[in-house]
């Protein structure tokens, strides 16, 4: 494939992307109590009504409201207390005109009453009859069938992630099991012949490697499952057996590529020949990141990134994340952000996003974002920030006091 | 124990809660690969400098800059190439006076050489010479060593939540094991008469177990590992041998009580019988949420829920996940908010916090909190919402188009 590509700007590099991925969602069935944070994968509604029986929401007296229309403290309403609604079972007592009923939070209302007075507002006169001091409303103090969720009303749909009171939703409704999207499993390979494994000592000129890690912890918190593959020499032969081997274990292939030229046409070489249509993009006009690589092999999503940790973490945060969320059926958007303003000017290229680390600091009752200027190639830079805000494309810069939205790590 | 507490506000009672448990944190080492998420329990340091040796940031050139020194395009300087830095080794070679060396990105720089020509600012004449046609500083396109990080720098402290970004930085340096601390575990008492398994057709006056699994989600996402000890009745021994089990086992208690006046006196005993001081604080000035038991037994936390699910929620939001991150040692601010302004008036009382559920709604390029009006014992509520806002304790409520700030589930 010839190598002529021109350089694009992120958002349409990314379309391009997922413009070659398969629509299909690979679905498993799981355990709800298992599901936090799982994608959903069907679109699933109510069973049946919920609450199933008319519940009062206070402690108090099941009555009927008619019977204390008019009541204040000076001229109460008298009722007949002619029994107590059980907890977790059907009462068998009916609460007839002029009668009430001993009802807790939670309990079903007996037959005939249709409101219920909390205790509060009740006077006992004796172990048999009470005063109402002020009138009920019919329906007053009560949950009615199905006013939380009805019989067959939609209830969650596929690409939503899972949240505690979801899980909590569906358990009340019987829904014990749920069909998830699968975790994508995501094959790391590094490579460079000068990376060492962390657990070695590095000889001059050796480093270790970095990129497995962080690109891992991105996997992991985009709901992917990181396959580390290893460290591997700039060698075509080596490079292509490992990324072979990754992406026929994975759902998708990120190599991260030694940062010299050569090492590069490398991890383009490997993409080309590990499926149709293989390397799509070659260049995004980013900084840093400019050097990614985006291709897709035979319907799986691969990624030549930057061997420079912060444009690898860059590029991973714009590329791969969104394509995790997409194999997953979920939406592209994140809501991890914040507003905060900016401590300094910060230059910019138009025709190119810049993204810039920020410390986030509490001051005078406002949030600041203070950039973490550094090199690209040094990881400490993305160790000292909160996050991260971008310089549009169009944008010579930001000012100094300027508004920004920052994308928290 | 006397049941004389007065009601306070949850920012108090937090504190009451918080005063009665030990500082002390317990902490395990593991793989830094596997600490994700996890948070810190020790200091760390840089063992060694970051880079080990001077590096090139570009392909191109290594020289002395001072050869470089007033070149143009039309009067370039002229080195002779002396041979090719390796990646991955310290380079033999020597640059002296008018020579240059070929280095690649991550490159160590070869002895003599004190910057670096980008191969775009060049050209070659033959195999053994160019011109360079722009000058260079000295140390211009090199990383330091120590630029990175420097032998014996702070690192991150106990208490920091490990990203993805900082596995990366630790395995740079070899830090392949990591303090960590243990992740608190909690036992989940679900307690009703009228409470039955998710997996059970509820009978009439029952109701499925919610509180259970969105409790567990908040534990899980809050670092901790929820152990769930089923659904007891609404008897003091059961409910006393269930907890104490739970609590044996595990570093907090739960019992998400039965709603009625009877199960909320049922949790304060048993949180009285379980260890000293017991009860610490019983009502707490919030909506919803006010019948919440906060108690201390021999130094572990343990809570009593009310049995509404959003209060529940909204309680153990602000009560037990503070409480797990202090367990951790880490901080107790939490960053997931956003700023959107009010659909609708919410009308409140001076004397209590409120909390109220809010979808957000993009429109016209701001975002809008439209609220999710519902009983607290209505779980779809919670399932309809993407975060919560919070009335302030001294205020009369909140008028529309009002900017607030919304805690995103």
């Amino acid at each position: 494939m010839p190598e002529l590509f021109t350089v694009l700007p992120p958002a349409d590099a990314l379309k391009v992307l997922l413009n070659h991925l398969p629509d299909h969602v690979r679905a498993e069935g799981i355990s709800t109590a298992d599901a936090l944070d799982r994608v959903l994968a069907e679109p699933l509604s109510a069973p049946s009504s919920l609450p199933a029986f008319p519940r009062s929401t206070m402690d108090g007296y099941a009555v009927r409201a008619a019977d204390t229309y008019g009541a204040t403290e000076s001229l109460p309403a008298y009722l007949s207390v002619v029994g107590e609604a059980p907890m977790g079972r059907a009462p068998e007592l009916i609460v007839g005109p002029t009668q009430a009923a001993i009802v807790y939070t939670g309990g079903m209302l007996p037959a005939g009453a249709d409101a219920v007075v909390m205790v509060e507002r009740t006077q006992k006169l004796d172990a048999a009859s009470i005063e109402v001091l002020k009138p009920v409303a019919p329906g007053e103090n009560i949950v009615n069938v199905g006013e939380d969720v009805n019989e067959g009303e939609a209830l969650l749909g596929p690409g939503h992630t899972l949240r505690p009171q979801d899980l909590g939703g569906l358990m009340a409704l019987g829904i014990t099991q749920v069909s998830v999207a699968a975790r994508p499993r995501v094959a790391i390979v590094s490579t460079g012949d000068e990376i060492v494994s962390p657990d070695q000592q590095p000889a001059p000129g050796q480093v270790r490697d970095v990129n497995t890690y962080t690109v891992a912890g991105l996997v992991a918190r985009a709901g992917g499952i990181p396959l580390p593959y290893g460290i591997v020499k700039d060698r075509l032969d080596d490079l292509l057996a490992a990324a072979q081997a990754g992406l026929d274990a994975a759902d998708a292939l990120v190599i991260s590529a030694g940062s010299s030229v050569s090492a590069r046409d490398l991890t383009a070489g490997v993409i080309n020949r590990l499926g149709e249509p293989g390397v799509l993009v070659h260049g995004v006009s980013v900084k840093p990141g400019k050097p990614t690589i985006l291709g897709v092999c035979d319907g799986k999503p691969a990624f030549g990134l930057p061997g420079n940790p912060v444009s690898a973490m860059v590029v991973a945060g714009l590329f791969l994340v969104p394509v995790l969320r997409r194999l997953q059926g979920a939406s592209l958007a994140s809501h991890n952000r914040v507003k905060a303003r900016l401590t300094h000017n910060i230059a910019s290229a138009p025709g190119r996003e810049d993204y810039v680390q920020v410390k986030l600091i509490n001051q005078d009752g406002a949030l600041w974002a203070d950039p973490v200027f550094g090199k690209s190639n040094l990881i400490y830079t993305l160790v000292k920030a909160d996050g991260m805000l971008r310089v549009p494309l169009d944008s010579n810069g930001l000012h100094e006091g300027e508004w920004v939205e920052v994308e928290l790590f």
